[in-house]
């Protein structure tokens, strides 16, 4: 899967993934509407206007993009008609040839870890038979449990041929207070460094690895020392436009050929209609159309560094 | 919710919590076999049949106790009707009047660890409408991240007089390639147990915090420490049993006052029927009743220490 999302970045000439955690504020008027008039004010009524906001926008962008990113939690919060339409999600991306990134942030030890694993990248056996549970192609992963979190997911990776990108640093402000603590002259995000380099070095697709790692964009020096740390890891930046990160600060983030990195911009996108930038080009109503041209103007600008 | 745990440790005279992680191999072939009659060997028997053996142990054993974990990965990997399954299981539990802490280990940051809290233990919003997503009383909390994503966890405690338990230091051999790496001379899970006091000293209920911690019964000296960085919390210990903790070393973890913790057992419960101990006295068919003669022998054995 690490080469399949290689290949569509270097396709689109595009390094960037468009994150799709909505919430019912970003969701215009008129999707709400029409699902509320078909389910009523419910979570199945919620669930419906987020796959419909989704899909309009899966299908007025794919073509400009490798992935997706679904964040769950935004789903997982309207109980289980939330959790179906984060698999509608998943699964309607992958028909489109996107490939998706579970922003699930999953990790615990042993046997939970691997049905975590299952869940999101693997299948279950029930019986005779074998099922997946929500197939997504990676899955974002939490380090904090050390390797016996990590090794189940590498399993089912391998199986699966598919990925994970594990937390190393992360974009928001507080993100320095265990990340950043100093043990033997080395910050702790540089020793989970090192680990997903050494949990990667056994699972490499063509030229990077199946393990990835997420690097918040708003951290471009911290971002320079573990491109160096992790040469084979495919790194997924978060942070970019609304939490500040610049497409200038990226450029540490990637090798010298223009890979090596892919950054995820969610809110940018999705809620672009509502912005400074392009409210008064868009109504409401063609919010996709405004989400495309955030895209068209996402890669303007991150391609603008090389 | 705090205030009910303890009321209910005291009625009990019981500090233990019964982890209902069930996996297949776990569950009875009489119990599998009459939920693949009616749903076929598809996810819906899967989860028909985790349904069903939950419903049989907490049947048994809910006078016993004061509280269940549900392990959300172990339903997860069952995709939707895995999810349903653990909704079940957990409104079930509640209206037995247990304790219901989801073993999420969730932990983003700003608006999507609100997401999570809100999915978990507390009600989103819409229309007019709210609706509770999961509504566990507790959730685990994975602090990576730091306060970013715990903050807004605790609006959602507050509000709804519900809590967490950060993990500080988890059950697991590798827990310590990152929780025990040493800046300035103190190992990473005593800042994040300083952490974990700070955050619950707004948050009181009548002699212990909302904010509890999660720290291993396999690491019974840095328990020692941690009861004492942390004294308002109250710590769930995992690892008792299967995974290699005594109840002699579970003392330190505790107040003077037989208070302050609460034990957590999976397997050696749920799967009691199949262990050597109890498998010649309960038939497969009799796993309930095998399950609540552990949870006997369970509470006689940390009572023990007392």
């Amino acid at each position: 899967m690490i080469n399949k999302l290689v290949n569509r970045i270097k396709e689109t000439n595009a390094p960037v993934v468009v994150g799709l955690d909505p919430t019912m504020v970003m969701i215009p008027e008129c999707v709400q509407k029409k699902a509320f008039e078909q389910y009523g004010e419910t979570l199945e009524g919620a669930a419906e206007a987020i796959w419909q906001f989704n899909k309009s926008i899966v299908d007025t962008t794919y073509d400009l993009i490798p992935a997706v990113k679904p964040q769950v939690a935004m789903y997982e919060q309207f109980g289980i008609p939330g959790m179906v339409a984060f698999k509608k999600t998943v699964d309607y991306c992958r028909e489109k040839g996107l490939v998706v990134i579970g922003d699930v942030k999953r990790g615990d030890i042993g046997s939970t870890s691997a049905a975590y694993a299952t869940a999101h990248l693997g299948r279950v056996k029930v019986g005779n038979n074998s099922f997946y549970g929500f197939n997504e192609d990676f899955a974002t992963v939490n380090p904090y449990l050390g390797s016996d979190g990590i090794n189940p997911f590498l399993d089912v990776c391998k199986e699966e041929k598919k990925g994970i990108f594990v937390l190393v640093k992360t974009s928001n402000p507080s993100s320095g207070e265990f990340q950043d603590r100093i043990a033997d002259g080395r910050p702790l995000y540089e020793y989970v460094g090192e680990q997903v380099d050494r949990w990667g070095s056994e699972l490499m697709g063509n030229s990077y690895s199946y393990v990835g790692a997420v690097v918040g964009a708003t951290y471009p020096e911290m971002g320079k020392v573990l491109r160096k740390v992790m040469p084979k890891a495919y790194i997924l930046v978060p942070g970019y436009g609304a939490q500040g990160g610049t497409a200038e600060g990226l450029k540490p983030y990637f090798n010298e050929d223009g890979l090596g990195a892919v950054v995820n911009s969610s809110r940018g996108i999705i809620a672009a209609y509502k912005s400074e930038k392009y409210r008064e080009r868009f109504a409401p109503e063609n919010f996709a159309d405004a989400s495309r041209q955030a895209v068209i103007d996402m890669i303007e600008d991150i391609n603008s560094i090389f």
